[in-house]
């Protein structure tokens, strides 16, 4: 959806996982704050519910920043006992 | 009096809640069944991991399937004592 651009090599990631969701916010902004132009905000499973509600956060918080686009996608992780096990996952790119 | 048939339906709605992701996965498809070009898979808070599982699982299932675009927003809910709660939500279109 997002066409590939040259810029995109200045983006960073925060991946967003089970800690609070307020930890995953800053480090968005502090990524912006050191400069990026792009952030794109990762998370797979159930963490997809929390990476929306930190660009959400960002992007009402700081109006400066943009939603850019967002991509899902299907990831094959490994379970505990080595089976193979399809995950979704959400990319979303939030620019300054 | 006939001229109606030819207006192609408009998108319908599947919303994504507690159910196991299938019984969403089945809505979709009967709704592209029953004549349906676009499709509009919506959820709120944490359902919005299993919209985008809905969405993988569609799409992967029947390639003729396209994801058409996902928007992401805050919508304003009443807890249960009655005060204002932002929780995140997310429209996921798919087309055929």
């Amino acid at each position: 959806m997002a066409s590939e651009t040259k810029e995109t090599k200045q983006a960073n990631y925060v991946f967003v996982g089970k800690k609070g969701v307020m930890a995953y916010v800053l480090a968005v902004f502090t990524q912006f704050g050191a400069g990026a132009k792009e952030v794109i905000i990762k998370a797979r499973g159930k963490s997809i519910s929390s990476a929306v509600d930190v660009a959400e956060i960002v992007r009402n918080k700081q109006t400066d920043i943009k939603l850019k686009s967002i991509e899902i996608s299907t990831e094959e992780v490994q379970t505990e006992d080595g089976r193979p096990l399809n995950v979704s996952a959400i990319s979303i790119t939030m620019k300054k």
